[in-house]
């Protein structure tokens, strides 16, 4: 089928009735365009918070299978709500869920990763001049459990269907008309991107930058999808995520993110054999809890400190299973401290300019902006500081690399010469 | 598998969590006296209520398949909340929806019928030792659309899965104790039922008595699955519904019921041609309205009024069909009226005791309540009245038969010699 748009709609933009008409009718006009519609829509407002709140009444550490239970209804609201919507304008359209149109996942409740998207369904319905909605966020496993793909799941939804359903268009709507070279809300004059690519979005999203899933980023990458970031309660042109061509790569740094979804862990006087950091990080993984920044300091002869970073969300059971290898390594003492921030600068070009990291360093000293962990990519550095100085040190290392002044495409980047 | 107990809860009964977590230790105990436990739950408190609000917020009349797609999540958070609660108390427990039981049914949205039920899954999970928990009032078409049962089809769910998995026990927790002759909470002194037939219950279910849903007794009869109506706040031994020998099957009377989701339509100065009742009826059958009392009276030559009755909750869709028939006929006006109510007697034994009709008029007209229209069948006696008047209608004849007397199982019938 020719022509599909896959358009996703976050949570923000469904939150109550009169928004959801607001989506309905930009739906009906790509549909009245002539082009076969498929909408993935997110949970309404704050409809998933919510859900974890009551899961909470009921146990401090719910099932995880329960969970996907319990947080897909919320998608299931919204798309029924939605398609309800686009018929009173006259449309036909159709909600399906995530078992409904077949995406297969595996079976990591919580954080479950898309296998196969299956086609047949959406694209009987699409030929039959209906509109598809479809839950984002949620999928079925092949013994058909309910699964749920984490945080900001509904974009990786999005992105899967594109590429199943091979569609012309991928367009990400959102409370942000694109892609900043900051948080606006913290730097008022933070620039919009023309466009992205997808390692730098990659990096903005996976540091901070909420406007896209960074498993989003990482399957359009993989399977050629050009995603637009757009406003969903604008007119826009957003920002185009997609592959770069070696002329257009020449921006040294795109974006300062800031990520408060963080906390460090240290675990204090490690006796320093081998495979210490392994029998840590082996049962951290075992758990599913990504593992961020990680520093060893050698402060004696045969102890050292072991300091690591992992989202906020994760630390109390991260705390826990840290607690137990630590024992079991005899280890004097294990430190937590939730109020930490990363910032972060991001741009493909630093691979081949340097002194970028200088520059980010320079900003947040003269800020008096105390740095406790570094940690550097092809494309990134992030900083580790104290979380009451992460907004300042955003706008810092802004300013310090001209960013207001990141014009549109084509315009010469102020760190060239 | 051997002494499987299905137990079916309420949306009362699970209504927060404090709630959820009583219904749990319940099913817990059940479980730990060595049974496989199957529950079946219901959307807690007015989810329900609330969900079909939020969708008229977007729509008079929302599409049906949708309504489905939306109402369907209310029992799937109250599986989910109930799944956790019991693995919280130690037991393994795996909640289920329609479509993962494999609960089958035609594709009559909001009103669908079950076709099928698959036990294979339950049967699986049950053997490895756990509590299943089963999502009430849903099911899926055979092209895997979400179908919902109608107004209290969670009893259904529960009798349909006792017959398929040939359930020792079919349990339905309520909010009330059992059968009362009438409804408690309109006459204090009205007595609970040790034991109620299928055919008693079924009319009584169909007149008003909340209970239980009329096509579940009615399932329950076609596959003798023995019923026990208790409460879900206290231990006594509820109301069994069962089929009847004939030694006890001696009471004239056995309840009386109030029912005021009823709607008056008349169509005036309709033409009297044969085939008139039909094309109205027929045309109000197409959209699935259930029509309850008829009444034709014959005024003039050649023109009749005609009379029926629906629920309050398809009078405005009655209305607009009426209304268009009326008008194809020829019929001078018509006319509806939403302040009515049905009150009934029901009783196996007045088939053979004449005179039980007469003394509910009487009790009636004592009362000064005009009867508006009559309806009978072997085992009731229907009287539309005013709305304003149905309370004190149940008081008059619910004394009018003794019924404050009508003791356990055994003792004798007032109106026996």
């Amino acid at each position: 089928m020719n022509g599909i748009v896959v358009q996703k709609y976050g949570g923000s933009s469904v939150s109550d009735p009169e928004r959801i008409r607001n989506v309905a009718a930009r739906i009906v006009d790509a549909h009245r365009s002539g082009r076969p519609v498929v909408a993935v829509v997110s949970a309404m407002g704050d409809t998933t918070d919510h859900l974890i709140e009551l899961a909470h009444q009921i146990s401090p550490r719910p099932p995880r299978r329960e969970m996907d239970m319990l947080l897909a209804t919320g998608e299931q609201v919204s798309i029924a709500l939605l398609a309800m919507a686009i018929q009173e304008l006259g449309e036909e359209a159709i909600s399906l869920t995530g078992a409904q149109v077949g995406i297969l996942t595996d079976g990591i409740h919580m954080k479950a990763r898309i296998q196969e998207v299956r086609t047949d369904r959406i694209l009987r319905e699409l030929e039959q001049g209906r509109i598809v909605i479809v839950a984002g966020f949620q999928g079925i496993t092949p013994g058909d459990d309910i699964t749920t793909l984490g945080r900001g799941g509904s974009d990786t939804t999005a992105v899967a269907l594109a590429a199943a359903v091979q569609a012309d268009r991928c367009e990400i709507y959102t409370d942000v008309d694109g892609v900043y070279t900051a948080d606006p809300r913290l730097v008022p004059d933070a620039s919009r991107l023309e466009w992205i690519s997808y390692g730098e979005m990659l990096e903005m999203a996976s540091l901070g930058a909420v406007v896209l899933q960074p498993r989003a980023v990482e399957y359009a990458a993989q399977y050629g999808v050009v995603l637009r970031v757009r406003s969903s309660f604008g007119d826009g042109p957003g920002t185009e995520v997609r592959g770069v061509s070696t002329m257009e790569n020449a921006r040294v740094v795109v974006g300062v993110t800031h990520d408060r979804n963080v906390a460090k862990l240290v675990v204090v006087d490690v006796p320093d054999r081998p495979g210490v950091a392994h029998r840590l990080f082996a049962a951290l993984a075992a758990e599913e809890i990504n593992v961020d920044m990680i520093v060893q300091t050698t402060k004696a002869r045969q102890v050292t400190d072991l300091l690591f970073t992992v989202t906020r969300d994760d630390l109390a059971r991260s705390r826990e299973i840290v607690d137990q290898v630590a024992r079991e390594l005899g280890a004097t003492t294990v430190q937590d401290d939730a109020s930490v921030a990363k910032v972060s600068i991001v741009g493909a070009g630093m691979m081949s300019h340097p002194g970028v990291a200088a520059r980010m360093f320079g900003a947040l000293a003269e800020a008096g902006i105390n740095i406790q962990v570094i940690s550097t990519s092809e494309i990134k550095v992030s900083c580790l500081i104290d979380a009451t100085q992460a907004e300042e040190a955003v706008r810092r290392v802004h300013k310090a690399f001209h960013l207001e002044e990141l014009a549109p495409e084509g315009a010469r980047d102020p760190l060239l010469p």
